[in-house]
């Protein structure tokens, strides 16, 4: 009889055997710069949003001890939705207890009859919120507007169609193709649902995402997004119709079923929306910093690839280099991430670094002197760097002059 | 064409109508009695739980901005690992966001050679994780261990099992057949999934849950678990052999990709499980308030069901009746739960009554005044009740006298 306890070994743990790299699930250095953190906009040590999670803590507690539909619901809850809904221009929002969570519930959307559009590139909560729908399942490739259009144009027509996207892909730092996707969108009767989680407070001129860049609030029907990054909380979120936002509150699963954000993450998650309603110096700091790192990277012969923002991955290619990679970065005293299969395919690991506005120039110079001393060490870059290197040109928030 | 965001109309919609009753995504009232809250051993505002949610907020920020895997573990995360893995007599233990991310990992276990074995009444978090797993799916009639044994008789017997329940339910209040479910798996090669949610800190004489009620901790190869109800605060936990928890840390979708547990709620979880671990009198006294309720109920002319814990299910049958006796109690200022399709099966609608250990003897006193008086007028139970009844049989922990 077969034990289901008996599993492969995984195959990163022979790549870390040999490279005695141990890049996973431990703690940072104190001391180390922390360029591998979501917290784009510093939010999560801000006083203003500690404090108002202090406050929130005080008064109701460490937790919901409920879900929302039961007694999970508490003011700031409601007040989170309403500040969302009016801040991206939508009817009606519903935070959920994860943003993971909150891409689940888009697969309740899916019934027996509709067929779902996927770009491969997605998410895993958006790959398991599609599972955990019905109905037949697409899949275009990355950024790929010909090949989604095939795909509709072949799928049944009576069918409820749902196109689904990241907004900001999170591992190679690229945008969806957002007018094209609306535009197919109209043809072929499909809505859209755009997942806002690393783009939503970090582009656009009032930190609205990807839509407020590419000038196209409206061409998204559904959002989707997270506060554990740009807003330094925990939490999920889901905006548009109200129709649609409350047929959601009373049939995902993982809305119903799961404890409410707690209390102290809601307050936060509130006090960051004001500060990114307020504050876009911020915004443009994160960006100032990503040109840099882009550009200085580009300069020591490293690839960033078709990365147009902050999101900047180190593209290394095999595993076994990029651990090493990691493993002497960190031993310089800089934390990055390193992103191999299953995050990334096989055969296309990166370093991700991720600038925050709190980083000092110091700081970023830091990390691109590490770079420089490591990569040249592991032979990644050369000793000098003589070839030409193009310029990155990042989707920077149009701000109002 | 078909518009995907066309959605028919929601069942409980229509009987809210028809009742006038709100009983969903509402803020309960600031002085009604809180009688529909997991939190069951009031820990979510004890102080000492409290204060070291606030310590963790001060000290680490609102947020760990980042998955496990990367730059979201602290050590409080390696902390509250341990020390459940030594409370549960585990070999390891892993902390998820929710506990319903906890019960979707059970997924990554089952592989296409795979088969599964749930009971028809799991919490839908273990459906969806069952769901987004892959090989055959099974579903034995709720605690009915002969349908069990049929369906693992007539599975593929080099199939790795996996047989997968709720330790306690959470709408019946019943537990499952834990010694019976062990001789089946070990007659058939299972492994044993049990989700501790609801009785992890309520159960068993050291609070260790519904293995330890039946004096069997060795009959559970993997427990799940949430930090919501009894350990006051947000995220879920996975117990069991060190290989198996480990191999979860790098191949389960809700585990490698979504945000840690927030420093707050950690240190929350942290404080509680200290708490549970030597302050056992707040488990009796629940359970003597549960005992009160169901007797008292009983003796009006409800019925409780199969419960035997501090689930209290006030069985109504149809949704209509349930929603107007829900509403009527919370004008009678007590706040239950109104439970209806889907989270039961139509026909099956109760409302649910959680006793708290910080409840007092004189609010379980107007919680079943409130009953009496509501049923009565509503036509549930009988104006003088003249029946006979049974006292209830409940699980209670076995103090060391």
């Amino acid at each position: 009889m077969a034990d289901i306890f008996d599993k492969k070994p995984i195959a990163a743990f022979g790549e870390m055997a040999e490279t005695g790299a141990r890049p996973y699930y431990r703690t940072a250095a104190p001391d180390a710069i922390m360029a591998g953190c979501n917290d784009y906009l510093g939010l999560a040590t801000d006083p203003r949003v500690v404090e108002a999670a202090a406050a929130a803590l005080a008064r109701h507690g460490t937790s919901c001890s409920g879900s929302r539909i039961l007694n999970g619901t508490l003011p700031l809850h409601e007040e989170l939705e309403a500040a969302l809904a009016d801040f991206l221009g939508c009817e009606a929002a519903l935070v959920t207890t994860t943003g993971f969570q909150a891409n689940l519930a888009v697969g309740a959307l899916l019934g027996p009859g509709d067929a779902s559009f996927s770009d491969m590139a997605n998410h895993a909560s958006l790959v398991d919120g599609v599972l955990l729908g019905q109905g037949s399942r697409h899949r275009y490739r990355h950024g790929d507007l010909d090949h989604l259009e095939r795909l509709l144009a072949a799928a049944d027509p009576d069918a409820g169609k749902l196109v689904i996207t990241d907004g900001l892909f999170s591992m190679e730092g690229d945008l969806c193709p957002l007018p094209g996707l609306r535009e197919l969108a109209d043809r072929y009767g499909a809505r859209l649902v755009v997942d806002g989680a690393h783009d939503i407070g970090l582009l656009g001129a009032c930190g609205r995402g990807v839509a407020e860049h590419f000038g196209a609030m409206d061409a998204v029907d559904l959002f989707t997004g997270t506060f554990s990054k740009c807003f330094g909380s925990l939490g999920g979120l889901l905006a548009g119709p109200a129709g649609i936002v409350e047929y959601l509150r009373y049939t995902a699963r993982p809305v119903l079923f799961s404890a409410a954000m707690s209390p102290a993450s809601a307050a936060a998650a509130l006090a960051s929306l004001e500060i990114i309603r307020t504050e876009p110096a911020r915004r443009e700091r994160v960006f100032d910093h990503a040109e840099r790192l882009h550009n200085g990277l580009r300069a020591l012969g490293f690839s960033t690839g078709p990365s147009v923002t902050p999101v900047v991955p180190v593209h290394v290619g095999h595993a076994v280099p990029c651990l090493r990679m990691w493993q002497a970065l960190h031993d310089a005293g800089v934390y990055t991430n390193a992103v191999v299969a299953p995050a990334v395919p096989r055969g296309r690991a990166l370093i991700r670094v991720t600038p925050q506005a709190t980083h000092t120039e110091e700081q970023i110079t830091r990390i691109l002197d590490a770079f420089a001393a490591c990569g040249r060490r592991l032979g990644l870059v050369p000793e000098r760097a003589e070839h030409d290197w193009t310029p990155v040109a990042l989707a920077r928030p149009k701000l109002t002059p």
